[in-house]
């Protein structure tokens, strides 16, 4: 019999606990797609009395994390406590260093210090296999590093954030505010008390992080990521958006412009009948487009405990039978710097929405601006009537470089008929 | 520098060209992927002079494909000839014998011999990648080679067919029969000459039959395989699923049921909401159950010659850096011999479609024999007036055994009034 693969487990949340379930229920299933059993010799949490719906007594506990990596009996340690640094940046580095492999589902790590982890891994020879940090059981980083190898990617963009997910479509389809259903989703599980990280489109920045390195063969770096979240979608945006034959998305994008990469996270507006818009509540997907192929889409649940620990398992699975994949698809020191483009060179179609006097010569003043910015207007909409007080305008453009339409609308919003400040989106054709 | 990794093409069509012009024109990135360069080095097909868009003079020309197998010069053969013996078969056979690696996008050739194909491979310690032989650009077989490993899978199912797919997308959009869409189909190049293969289920059934082994971990077998195509089905059809929030798509379907397998492709009824049923057009998709995700989804485009010959070269570029995959998930001796759910076990709605004299007792008399086999009727459709003349009638059940469905199905169509066999087809509620 081959020798066990034996693993430690670091976090016993939802998805470490159902990393243990799926090992013991599907145990000799995964017995034989690994080739060997494998076995759970220690695990740690911050609270070893904490209620679980696994029985964890079989196994040895360690109160500090870190301990997992200095063990002899430990071939891989599963790294499923979450957060960019400290315990959970200390014991992946201690783990790589002291010979272990890892398996994480943490992408606000990788983000951050990826590309040093991924040379430790390198140097080491081990594995850091990272297939749940993004889309949950959705397949993309395996895809990325062994199928999606032979094109030259033009750009990788998607839905990475099932709270946000959730948070659209159920104000587009309850007609309420953004803060109603946050503590909706907060009711449900779906949002965290904090919900900062995912609604500030920090996760979702994370993941598009991880996702352009891997596309394009370039350094993950966080901090050249703009990110705008959904706080500031209002019921109306949603609204007219609808009419227009539009649905607002968070998306997290990665595109490859003449050679330089630009990336960025904020709500756009999606034509309702895409595929991409049709993605709703807390699913996540992921479009890449290459040059000999036309956008696969793989979608499915981005989060949960059932798939984020399935595949943190498939990833155990593979470290079991000895497969070691480079963590961005070539080995870290293969990673060329990115060029990053400059946001402005961006263009595209935007959506601006604005709070104005309902008067005659208001969209005549707008119209002018418009026009002084070579902006080219495709639909106005105005919502309703109000003589005297405010409405709803909103104004589709065609193809706008992305400075233009920044300069018109702010001095759109210097109008003294302009009550709140533009609001503008970007319109993804995609 | 590492040695290059050197390949013959045996079939120079779309995909053999497509190959070609990839590994071309993307080199650098093919090998930093790669870890070493590929190397074209004998190519082979039936016309030496054949009209093609890329240029073949650089590499040695053999006339029999067969000849690829015995060259000291080659490391892998890529099968892109197609067929599920003849040429194909022996090529595969001769070179995995000799020592090569086979990259194959045929099916066919590995619906019927892939258990001894595979067991030839493991014998020889050599890759048989076939990701383009299913799905073209989705990565569905690795997915469930690497990914979806950690699942007991519950099922697996899928458009699987572009041809068919486009000519029911077709079918819907212009209201026209069968016919007159196929023809448009071949005019277009999405449907052969002889369309047999696609319209009849063939292909379809012969990509649910890998799909199925993967999944399943069980011997390929793809005479147990039932299949219906898509000729029979009208254009009256499409209508009435519609009115009654239904789309018609030919579907492989592979399902455990109680560790029993049951396969089967035909055209089946989904809801017109369902993510399957936005699936139009020449795009594929796969829907995998497992017992700890849902139904996660990958798509795209299913054939053409730039999508599938990036699977092939992605293929390729895995041979390269040394990944050989177990061809089923699991070495060929691994693999059980399935255990075939009958297919009368199976339970499920029906669409029944009847045409007849539109006179008062039919329904009654329709009715007393779904009563006498216990079949509940959801909703009965009768499609326009025709009084003394034939008229549709749709009914839709509730949830039936297969066996009752079929005998009451047999016994409606003796009844005097019912001018044709009657149409039955599954709902799946997917």
């Amino acid at each position: 019999m081959t020798s066990p693969f034996r693993i430690g487990i670091a976090g016993l949340g939802t998805v470490g606990s159902h990393a243990i379930k799926i090992l013991n229920k599907n145990k000799d299933l995964i017995t034989a797609r690994a080739g060997r059993p494998i076995e759970i010799v220690a695990v740690s949490a911050r609270h070893r009395d904490a209620d679980r719906d696994v029985d964890v007594s079989a196994y040895d506990w360690v109160d500090n994390p870190r301990a997992l990596a200095d063990r002899d009996d430990i071939d891989a340690v599963a790294e499923l406590m979450g957060g960019s640094d400290g315990p959970a940046y200390d014991l992946t580095n201690a783990a790589l260093s002291g010979g272990k492999h890892v398996i994480t589902a943490n992408k606000a790590l990788l983000a951050h210090h990826g590309l040093e982890l991924a040379a430790l891994a390198d140097k080491q020879h081990l594995g850091l296999a990272y297939e749940a940090a993004v889309g949950g059981v959705i397949p993309i980083i395996k895809t990325l590093q062994d199928s999606f190898t032979s094109n030259q990617i033009k750009s990788i963009y998607g839905i990475l954030n099932g709270t946000c997910n959730y948070i659209l479509t159920r104000m587009r389809e309850t007609g309420q505010d953004f803060e109603i259903i946050l503590k909706e989703a907060q009711d449900k599980g779906y949002a965290e008390a904090d919900p900062g990280f995912d609604v500030d489109g920090v996760d979702t920045a994370h993941k598009i992080c991880l996702l352009g390195s891997l596309a394009f063969g370039v350094e993950p770096n966080f901090d050249e990521l703009a990110q705008t979240g959904i706080r500031h979608i209002t019921s109306n945006d949603i609204k007219l958006s609808e009419d227009l034959g539009y649905r607002i998305k968070l998306l997290g994008i990665s595109k490859n412009i003449d050679g330089q990469i630009l990336q960025y996270v904020e709500p756009c507006l999606v034509p309702a009948d895409s595929p991409i818009a049709v993605i709703d509540d807390v699913y996540n997907a992921v479009f890449v487009e290459g040059d000999f192929m036309e956008t696969p889409v793989l979608s499915g649940h981005g989060a949960g405990g059932g798939p984020t620990a399935s595949a943190v398992v498939s990833d155990i699975i593979n470290l079991a039978r000895g497969e070691i994949r480079p963590v961005f698809g070539v080995p870290a020191r293969d990673l060329a710097k990115p060029d990053w483009a400059l946001r402005k060179k961006l263009k595209g179609r935007y959506y601006l929405r604005l709070e104005v006097e309902d008067r005659p010569g208001v969209i005549a003043d707008v119209s002018a601006i418009l026009r002084d910015h070579n902006v080219s207007i495709e639909t106005v909409l105005q919502h309703g009537r109000a003589p005297g007080g405010t409405v709803s305008v909103v104004i589709l453009t065609h193809e706008t470089p992305h400075q233009d339409m920044l300069d018109s609308a702010t001095l759109i919003g210097r109008l003294d008929v302009c009550h709140v400040t533009p609001k503008l989106m970007r319109i993804e054709d995609i």
